[in-house]
């Protein structure tokens, strides 16, 4: 057999299995693995390094209006290009219905957005904020239909939140036609009384904005998403938790015998609610819903990575430039937390963070890495086999990790958009030395080395958890 | 390349991943997975099969002595033929220390016992039943060393029980050397309290065997295990775990951070206390400990199963013949429960059962079918990545399984020693059509097709569990 | 001394104490308990007899419109009545404000109702259904000044229900005043979601009211209610809890350090959904809302009782006439359940069911009988001491218990408005032979004795609960 | 009506009302309550003081032998002072059996050490060491008869300690007599094994007591004798509860089913395991069994007391002189932990620690102060209604509570016989400023005033836990 590329000496893993191969490439896809693959246009040598499957991060923000003149720090061409950097081959962003819009409008002005654009693939969730009788009866069958298969609700944010009737008409409508629905769990009229309360005492500081999202109203929120998916009988994915009580109403959810997928992200890991109370302003980097905890919830995260309440590790790249009229700092931010935009940048160094503090740190193995940051959001979103794993047939989305290599994270390195990345100084253990897209070298040595923005839009079969109604929650196997 | 054999148009299964591929085995090792492999020496058909790595059931009780003249029904031969059909192609076995024995002596007579007996290959644990400061101190490093690197020990039974010094010293040696310990949980002193109780009433039929081993006596000893291993800070396998209290306990010292492994078996998802209720002497045939209890317990289990707080499912095959003065129906025996020898045969029966109630009735899939019969066992007791899975280096350790075949399942086609199975007479759909031990195809469509009895004796690594203590549950990923 | 009554020769039984002793009456007021007292210008002869603080009922609806025109079948004179004849000196009504209605002008309302028309006394809770920052602002100080302490609101209920914003609101409204609030808690976007569901299957049958009113519709609006207090910082009591799930939910509040109360009723003790399967329309009897569940959650609602889960035990009377076009079965009720008004009669049941039910079975002692059905509805509304206990300067009002009365309850003997009884042929033991309010007896041997309609308004202090925001959970000490 | 003694104008607290009364005594006993008793031989102003029972302290060890020369601190005579000059009128001792002696030998010997020695009354727990079928099946029963109606055993302490088998059998005797069956929960053998790790990192110092007795190994045991319960269907007090992981396994037996008493201790609320980190020898003050914790289980403790967990609050008073080499720094103590004898002074600082640090810092009302400090150790232990309560007929052991005296504790206050107390500086509000037992005033302001000796033996019916076996835990109401 005579392969276009082949990864030589190289240790595969999988999301259960760790080998010395060779991997031949052919068209883009994984065409061979054995123990010696000498023919092929090109060798890649693996020497030392794990072959990964290309990350993939399916909680990204990317080029959506915030109004009152916040631009978000990352189109889809700077996005992408950050986080093939960081180790990523695929992600999955959000298309936000306007209200009185109809999704398939939506989703021509996001696909204009990405088109020719993107270094890596892509795909959409449809966030739903006007679940007419019409958007969802009419319009979300055909989609679905047409590959656009996972859903996004939000209970918090003006504009938004959807009431509870509107969440069971969505779920409804998810039932009927295996749409998966992800949840933003916060309980909004909490969220406004506390900051209420606060504001009259003159407290509006950055460091507020986790005072009035108390882990209560993220705990309640959770509770009343799976309940009411309980009540529809659908699955959903409960994303971005922050801390032990969210986390056990999953488990709570779960003993119940509902389908129910989690999602943490390194911010819960790495950074707690004391980064908000930062000198002057600073705190305003750190912003972001849920916000970060304390160090008990850290260690709550960790469990549930460790032990399967979480399957999947994303990002929730939402960036904004912080010293900027239309950033963290602008007029209205400078004076009212509440003004702040929420979001932190995050999908290049997501991979990076988990390696180095979770397998380099013994918390995770390799195998608990690749499900959690790929196999797992191939499968729930319907990109299983295609994504997500080292397998014959699938594409040769490919991150070559070098475990011995030390970095210290700045922010020029991850070339998003933004001025700054929370984790600026921080030093990392492991890196991602070379990203493959279908075949196609993307970033190497830190570095984009591929201009044609040869990324690809994804249409996606069912979700793995809503595909079989019968099947328990096979995702944590 | 070419190979010794050349697996075609198949399903590859894994525990993390489900793909089609050709499986190219070269000295008894997987050598290749690709599309398309022609060149063999033997091509073997898979087409609408299933190729998954062989069963290893890791509790498995063959050719040990009972007392009082009482025969197991299997020795090394039948057991692992009988193993074989049903679809492993790996047993773990117990080497059982007597009183004033030492391990190495024991493990002497042993290996004698299995020696040119095997038709799969095999391993020993290392029952402990008199943990002298000899043993634990002298022996036990070497025997570790030897890999021999797994050790059980019984809360229960009269001569076999440890009492909690004993356990903290035997934990305290499995710390020292990375062994892994696998605890029967149930209390002996509760038990013999009310078979005197039931005694003193009359009640000596079959039926008062489930009544003197409550849930309550299993779930003392299952907190108890677990909380001297949380004090010497040691990991353990919780085995044959038959309901949701004693499940419960295994949820919580995970949740207090301790690292450990649990099991169940079919009898607990397929069997109650009412078989034992059953006339006459019938109820003889289900006699097991723990026994088997009711309809919640086995939906415990089977949540257990999917939702990862089991990582083994094994079959605790401890076979007696029925009928038969040195089996279940010894004259002790017909006269009152206690003399009835407690076990069930199971190992031909495991993957049937969990492939057809499992697979195919939609509570597990495929991959989370193979994780808990195969690759979780292979990297809990130091087989990985040799057994356990398909992957290129490993041994050619393969089941074909056609899930479209329906089996009615008999005692006889079981090809085990004992004269009765519980299952007989189950409805299964799915079965393993052909499985190999590196390489060589031992059973065929149901029938042993290699008389060479070719098994070896596995040497192995320490359990993951063990190996990395800083670890996660990283079996559970 | 001398006394205008004196109860000689019973067993004086209060929330914590047993014991043989006379009781001494003046002026309406308990003054002298001691063994002997013999000067009295009456002597009641209490031999065999428990000397029980009579029962106070806090969740009693009388003569509240219901729309459509349905009429309540119990107004204040019906309704006082049959209270007294089951044991009850006090009774707590709910005043329902209108939209748009002021809440003083709904109590002139109300009061208009109850004025000269009761048999024992009253107080009135106060339903918000209209929180404009007036309400709260300005009315209910004033108001809880007054001695109207505490607010009910509900979470079901078209025109009734708040949202959780108005709860909040609410909430911190009570957390300035000192006013405790009482939540209904279903979850009313879930009912109608499921109602629609079953209507489009055709299911308009009374017992489709349980199916779509499930347990998972309470348990979560359980949690929102305990989260939202809990984020407000306010005590809160949660009303007629149906079931084990959202009885976890109070004792999850608790061990988070909330001060919560817990109250559940007869209907959860004795009834289940089977009920409502009656034939034809007779399962319209047993609409209320939560549904009565199954034989679990009756165990379940027992052990909150023994174990303190529960501090309250109320009837939650809300009677209608079944076989009336102004009743259950009005024309509409007789189409869809939807129309069938919700509630059931049972003030006059109350006491002797849970007396014969919990006292005589044993499950729970005579003090636990006192304190759930009258100490600690005194304390947590405010009543305290002047009512609820046996002591010196309380209310002389008082019920004598005879332990051995057998009884088989009928409608007819209950002498309240409604047509029926839940409990038609119920077998009790022990029954309330003769009640006190104030020192004159009102009920005796089943009949009322008293014409003159002697009940007082009570005008009440603040809630043990709430006016000492420090102290733990004293109520269930 | 005349009386011996009247108190006047003071406020009547029991375990469930508080009011105003004046109280009549005659003969000993509580006579009258009423608004204004006047004739009497005495009058008591009790103007601004609470009218409570007399202090009932369960747990007090007196004049036991500890072997190798080691003299507890207190006999009967200063330790019965102590206990009144706290504001107790009742203590509760053990009566230790030796291996081989019998219990009516064992209580021959002390009610020698009490006879005529005691200020207050007592009453004597069994201590079972040799469960022998003589002890149990022939003594016990005769005994319990006798009004010696509670046992106590010990899963700790060489020579003291019982196997499963010994406990389950004690258990068994329980069930049959209706004795009540205290429990000291810690695991002996995880104990020894974790001094033996210490040990051979010369870690003896007394801060090492409270490493080697760590919280898993008293949650084990904790659970072990709960499970042993339930098997047995027995009632059991769980003693010393010192920590959240123990109290829970409290709640779970109870919501299993099972009727259970817990006890808390001052030191688990007012102590940590820093206090024996003092200095050189100093932490030796607080070597007591379970060791005190931290901070969290001070507060576990806190919320058991005030939610209905613990039932009793007693003080386990185990007093050894600390410079002295009878004492706890004995020749081999100073220089190994294990030889410090385990136990702390506190008989006379129980009830004021509690009453300021609870019912004056708003964590637990009067009531339950009352509650879990006398009436339920009455109740639970078959001295009620005799003692535990003011109510008619109830002897006259009364408490007069000043709430406004501040006091600083000095050891000299305390009159036992110790050379410390391990409160030393502790400010408190609230006193005890007379103490009456059986109408006779014991101690008053602080010091002794009666000098004849008047205690009684009390003998004892049943507990109210084993005396309804279907009774819920109605000491919880």
């Amino acid at each position: 057999m005579r392969f276009d590329k082949v990864i030589r000496y190289g240790t595969v893993v999988t999301a259960s299995d760790t080998f010395k191969s060779d991997v031949g490439i052919k068209e883009g896809r994984i065409a061979a693995l054995a123990g010696a693959l000498t023919e092929a246009d090109e060798i890649i040598d693996a020497t030392g390094l794990y072959v990964m499957p290309g990350g993939i991060d399916s909680h990204v923000h990317l080029d959506q209006p915030s109004g009152e003149g916040i631009v978000m720090a990352d189109d889809f061409e700077s996005g992408t290009r950050s986080a093939a950097i960081g180790g990523n081959s695929t992600v999955l962003t959000f298309c936000m219905q306007e209200k009185g819009q109809s999704l398939r409008e939506a989703l021509r002005l996001y696909h204009a957005k990405a088109e020719g654009r993107c270094h890596i693939d892509v795909s959409f969730h449809l966030v739903v904020t006007d679940p007419t009788p019409e958007v969802l009866g009419q319009e979300l069958p055909a989609l679905v239909a047409d590959g656009y298969t996972s859903i996004k609700v939000f209970m918090t944010y003006d504009g938004l939140r959807l009431r509870d009737d509107e969440i069971l008409a969505t779920l409804d409508a998810a039932r009927r036609t295996g749409a998966l629905v992800m949840v933003h769990c916060e309980n909004e009229d909490a969220i406004r009384y506390l900051i209420g309360r606060h504001e009259a005492e003159g407290q509006v500081e950055p460091r507020y904005h986790a005072a009035t999202r108390p882990i209560a109203a993220e705990r309640e929120a959770t509770h009343r998403a799976l309940s009411l998916a309980e009540i529809v009988d659908t699955p959903v994915v409960i994303v971005h938790v922050s801390n032990r009580q969210a986390m056990e109403e999953i488990r709570r959810a779960r003993q119940r015998g509902q389908k129910i997928a989690g999602e943490t992200c390194p911010q819960y890991l790495m950074l707690t609610s004391e980064d908000l109370d930062a000198d002057a302003l600073e705190g305003a980097k750190y912003v972001c819903s849920p916000p970060p905890r304390d160090k008990e919830s850290q260690s709550a995260c960790w469990e549930g990575i460790e032990q399967g309440v979480f399957d999947l590790f994303s990002s929730d790249h939402c960036p904004f430039r912080f010293d900027d009229p239309a950033g963290k700092l602008n007029e209205k931010g400078r004076r009212h937390f509440r003004w702040i935009p929420n979001g932190i940048p995050g999908v290049a160094t997501r991979l990076p963070i988990l390696f180095s503090e979770g397998v380099m740190k013994g918390r995770i193995d390799l195998n608990r890495f690749v499900a959690v940051t790929s196999t797992n959001h191939a499968k729930l979103y319907g990109l299983y086999p295609r994504k997500g794993t080292i397998a014959i047939g699938a594409d040769a989305d490919i991150a070559l990790w070098d475990p011995d290599m030390q970095i210290t994270l700045t922010n020029e390195m991850l070339r998003h958009g933004a001025d700054y990345t929370p984790y600026e100084g921080l030093a990392v253990r492991g890196w991602p030395v070379r990203v493959m897209v279908r075949g196609t070298t993307v970033a190497k040595d830190g570095h984009l080395c591929d201009s044609r923005r040869g990324g690809s839009y994804l249409h996606r079969t069912l979700s793995s958890l809503t595909r079989n109604a019968g099947n328990g929650n096979r995702n944590r196997g």
